[in-house]
């Protein structure tokens, strides 16, 4: 397998962008990223599309031709790929494997999605696609009312309170003031979450990532091809790519309280990277949900099962702790356009590695890992990037 | 980049599968194509979707998860990949790629739509989202409405009559008659065609490729994989795949009767196969419509523009013919479940190469070639496989 390297990084703010469609959303955050690489965009050989719900909310499929037309690169390979909210991910994982394989030198990946001003269907239907619509989605369920049953097995497990899990909220919303990117750039409190309306009991509108529209970009390069890019001298690379999945349901799962996807695509990873959790500087998890926060900082090995709350309570999460998390926000205040959010993961890792994350810059940061999860844990990506000079 | 290998190949028959849901289809294609291998289905490593409308005809997406689960090999990597109508081909680059990088040693891919039984929109407003839904959808074009107009600049340019070009639906039912996995397994008269109902003009309905449901599935395998599967005795090798967009619509183009992503996407694969046109000994081209099937033939270098007519009307596109072409049926006959059909196409083109085409069969044919197109040529994808023992 070919080395392969970040050359260029661009995105869009999140938030409800009624005046921009969802070409205008991807081809900004596109061509930030090619500008920002100082690649030609003409040298761009293959462009990939992380979306989950195009079809269904704005009548439009077809997203990787309808990107290569906007941005004035027809001729490009292209295709869209999904994976329910790990779509973003999952695209950024074929662009990996086709700069790995030898094939294209120069890929592009974007994330978008386009959640508010939707046409045919509305959000809610739209996201429980990602769970199993015949013997799921048909009775009625919400995707928000599936992680209620997730949050309460854990609590009844472990024992940890609400207040515990709930403040991964007000970690993210902390971390977010200081990214003009962020959806939400406010601290919000504990009390202000426990006290925001129930959505699907135990989970508290304030538990819960927002919805909103964005995009994020980012150029992939061979050894080669990046060495002509701006990134040259700071460079990252991808150490590890690696996708999982899980039995699509919670009915069919033997717990509710580890998401067995995750697990074995952090296994993959780290192998791949030939490295162990505690090597890791930066970490974005994919806390859709207060109680998946939690949850993956302990299925991807930086606390023991039933004692991720513990971390978070500590202050362990937290920049100086010992393992930063979200720290440009997270799903919950960076915000969670579904498709695009693996992406935003990514990008967050790659400014901290660059030394470009501003204010919440954690100092020397040399490798960062990227979750990103689809449906309840039906598909898992995990992105492991490193510094190497 | 690492050689890659057909190692097994499954399909269920494509008509209305009243009976049979999307993931019924897809889990029956995928396990089909295992067994074909004799590999132990838990040796699959990566999973494939290629699937253009789930979300908007079942309400379904994270079909990667979903198929994962429903044949038994939750763990894997899986993702959907969406290209419209070249949704197959696209997944199947995606396998390719997977495979060639080093990554991954036995990768499934799966393409399926199911086309009636659709809960959440009409296939009609379904397949024009493959064009672009603000500039041409909303307008009320439809896709044969679209191809219609690709019609009359053909015969107005060429000064081919629609005789000549309906011609090719009567060359596909011909080939499907021994074909068990048809739609349509009877043969049709040119006088059939032309008094078939005007859909719009001048496509008469026996002109345009039906709508219906099934799944077409792959094993791809590295060299060293390879070896234990139970097709190394007839061992066909992937020469090429290469994928190519275009501007997505046809107001943006120079000409109308050229699908540049064609012309490009073709280019590619002869290049990285190292052959000439002449040296493909059986050919699948996209004839969605039978205008398509003869531009199609020009672009991928079989006649000069505005003479892919002449070569149908010789009989040169059949067995025996210069280049014998759609031998199991093509779109119009075996069918054209949108996101499957790329995969049914190299399929076919598989089972010509290992000499399994029954009745139909190119004798001696080493190396196949088929085109799968999205839209009205926003993307092409073509394949170019090799029988190397």
């Amino acid at each position: 397998m070919r080395r392969v390297f970040i050359a260029g990084a661009g995105a869009t703010p999140i938030g409800e962008h009624w005046e921009r469609s969802l070409r205008d959303l991807m081809a900004e955050a596109a061509l930030r990223a090619i500008q920002d690489s100082g690649l030609d965009k003409k040298s761009i050989e293959a462009v990939y599309i992380g979306n989950m719900s195009s079809g269904s909310l704005q009548g439009q499929e077809h997203l990787g031709a309808l990107l290569a037309t906007w941005i004035g690169i027809p001729g490009v390979a292209a295709a869209k790929v999904e994976a329910a909210c790990a779509s973003g991910g999952a695209a950024f994982h074929q662009a990996f494997l086709a700069v790995a394989s030898g094939l294209y030198d120069r890929v592009l990946v974007v994330g978008v999605e386009k959640m508010t001003d939707a046409v045919t269907a509305d959000v809610t239907s739209a996201l429980i696609m990602a769970d199993d619509q015949e013997y799921v989605a048909f009775t009625g369920a919400s995707f928000v009312g599936l992680n209620a049953l997730v949050y309460r097995a854990y609590m009844s497990e472990f024992g940890a309170k609400q207040e515990d899990i709930a403040l991964f909220a007000v970690h993210d919303h902390k971390y977010a003031v200081n990214n003009e990117l962020a959806q939400f750039r406010r601290e919000i409190t504990l009390d202000d979450v426990l006290k925001s309306p129930l959505v699907a009991d135990p989970i508290r509108l304030l538990e819960c990532a927002p919805i909103g529209d964005g995009a994020a970009a980012l150029v992939l390069c061979s050894e080669e091809a990046v060495k002509s890019s701006r990134r040259n001298d700071t460079l990252v690379e991808v150490a590890a790519s690696t996708v999982a999945t899980d039995v699509l349901s919670l009915h069919d799962r033997e717990t509710l309280t580890t998401l067995r996807a995750t697990v074995k695509a952090a296994e993959r990873a780290y192998r791949m990277a030939k490295i162990e959790p505690e090597d890791v500087d930066v970490l974005e998890v994919h806390d859709a949900f207060t109680i998946l926060g939690v949850i993956h900082v302990e299925d991807l090995g930086f606390a023991k099962k039933g004692e991720g709350w513990r971390l978070l309570k500590e202050g362990e999460l937290e920049i100086g702790g010992k393992i930063p998390t979200n720290t440009l926000g997270g799903l919950k205040a960076r915000g969670h356009p579904v498709g695009a959010t693996g992406v935003y993961q990514i990008y967050d890792v790659v400014k901290q590695l660059w030394g470009e994350a501003g204010a919440n810059q954690v100092e020397g940061a040399e490798i960062g890992l990227a979750q990103n999860v689809g449906g309840v844990g039906g598909t898992v990506v995990v992105t492991i990037l490193r510094r190497v000079r």
